[in-house]
């Protein structure tokens, strides 16, 4: 809220594919059709130099090229780091259920450092080793900031978020306990990431933007059904608030990407989960034993984060899993 | 072991401060004092063509430039992953003790994920942000990879190990307890690390890189004061087994690190320990109650890995800790 969301204007930036690893960083038309190459090569390159190159980014009003979804990438193919959070309450007491966690409560925004050298695209095929792991997607809205120095307070790194994103983290959950338990985290349980095709600045978002939260409907379908359609306002805590306890011992270079967990609302039982873990947790709750399986190769699934008004900012993620 | 830890022979090498955030390789004189600049202009150029480039590394015999240590930089400034290991037995007991963590015994190298955007060079000044978080060192060996697929052996992981280095991976143990026992692992705890000032090829290590380790003294000096010497053998799992872990599910981009954990021995009450939260561990077995306090503003530690024939491969770390 206030002036410095309202300082770049409505942006939406894409990556494509141009043989780099890096890619190139591209505006994106209103309809999302076309595009315009962007003064920065690169979306790192823009972020570390955003107060400049911001400003151009917005100016754009001419999008000269068609845009052809095979060529984009994640909006940043690789990141410098990948913090994820896991802030909604009414997914992470059924997590603990279904993983077997016993723990103490804390008072502070959960947070893991995840692979971050490494973002699939929207469409890319996700290769993992074994479905005996438990493969399950995670839904969910992240932020990109520019540099964040140490102890920077939460009301302060508002100003810091300069896009919002739509992650699937993939995760496989036969890991996931035994390495909760350990203590350190986890390795295995968390492949790379999917990036939707579009990284909007927080006024893309409209009034859907508030208090540093992405209020948009997550519409989760696996295999062309409904999974969920869960929202993204209810986080414990807000992404400035992520931003600040991620950057309370470091400073945060220019492209750090934080994600928000698993999106996930009380209501789970009318608006559906975005992870097949939540959901076994709630049958586990109903039914004494979850009954729904993880997903098998050549399952699809797709995310689109929907606002009111039907657009869809970010694009959306339809990603296949396959036997790596 | 075996032929391909010979392909390329004892090779040193640095990394000087250009003003750029990777800096310019270099290749070490055989005494350390002398450098010629390097084919490649940094490690992470070098590490992703590593078939090509290590052969012209390996055949520098004339080092025309004078060192200067105060342009060292860490060998790899920045990396896109940097995962820790905990694999000295002798470690992992006492730290649950001093942490307060009762958890179970695990089949596997203990790993999490810390940030890797920065390495301090071996003499920056280390900025923290507050005494009170129990600010601690710990002295470790690690390795760098080249490109290590998906599902990658223990065996065929050898030869992806390239690099060997000398790491502080500096904690807050105010933190640490709570953050595991949250089962997300470690953010706050775990700020940037050091890198001591040579990233050296296995070879250069002679007969004491055995099975995957690296057999050397890592003598540890606190405010001048000799706190360890620890000999880095005595792995639970070697290097080859720990990157084979971390690529079980993902693949590793050139110029991973992978580190062992703090270097701890059985016998630490004669050799002292790598860190100061093993030696309270020892303190409370022996004595029911901690009495070494934690570093304050201004305290140096000095870290070098010592060879037998009492060569320092990696150079030396003396860093002192400032406030933030």
């Amino acid at each position: 809220m206030g002036l410095s969301k309202r300082e770049i204007g409505a942006v939406r930036l894409a990556t494509l594919n141009d043989g780099t690893r890096d890619g190139r960083l591209t505006v994106v038309s209103p309809d999302g059709n076309a595009f315009a190459f962007a003064p920065a090569k690169t979306l790192q390159e823009a972020l570390e130099n955003w107060d400049t190159v911001a400003p151009d980014l917005a100016a754009f009003s001419d999008f000269p090229e068609i845009l052809d979804p095979a060529l984009i990438m994640a909006p940043l193919p690789r990141a410098w780091q990948w913090l994820d959070g896991s802030v909604y309450s009414s997914h992470g007491a059924l997590m603990d259920k279904v993983l077997g966690i016993d723990k103490p409560p804390v008072s502070w925004p959960l947070m893991y450092q995840g692979v971050s050298d490494r973002f699939y695209g929207p469409t890319d095929d996700v290769r993992m080793p074994d479905e005996a792991l438990q493969i399950d997607f995670e839904g969910e809205f992240g932020v990109i900031v520019d540099a964040v120095p140490m102890g920077t307070a939460a009301e302060d790194c508002r100003k810091h978020i300069r896009l919002v994103v739509q992650i699937n983290d993939w995760s496989l959950r036969a890991l996931a306990g035994p390495e909760m338990k350990s203590g350190f985290g986890w390795v295995q349980a968390k492949p790379p990431c999917t990036m939707a095709p579009f990284a909007v600045t927080p006024d893309e978002l409209g009034d859907s933007w508030r208090d540093g939260r992405c209020c948009a409907d997550l519409l989760v379908d696996w295999n062309g059904k409904r999974f969920g359609a869960a929202n993204g306002e209810p986080m414990a805590y807000g992404f400035h608030e992520l931003v600040a306890h991620a950057a309370r011992t470091r400073d945060l270079v220019a492209g750090t990407v934080i994600g928000s967990g698993t999106v996930s609302n009380e209501n789970f039982r009318e608006v559906g989960s975005s992870c097949i873990a939540e959901r076994r947790g709630i049958e586990i709750v109903d039914f004494g034993a979850p009954k729904t399986e993880f997903m098998r190769f050549g399952d699809v699934v797709r995310m689109k984060g929907s606002l009111p008004d039907g657009r869809a900012p970010f694009g959306a993620i339809e990603a296949k899993v396959v036997r790596a």
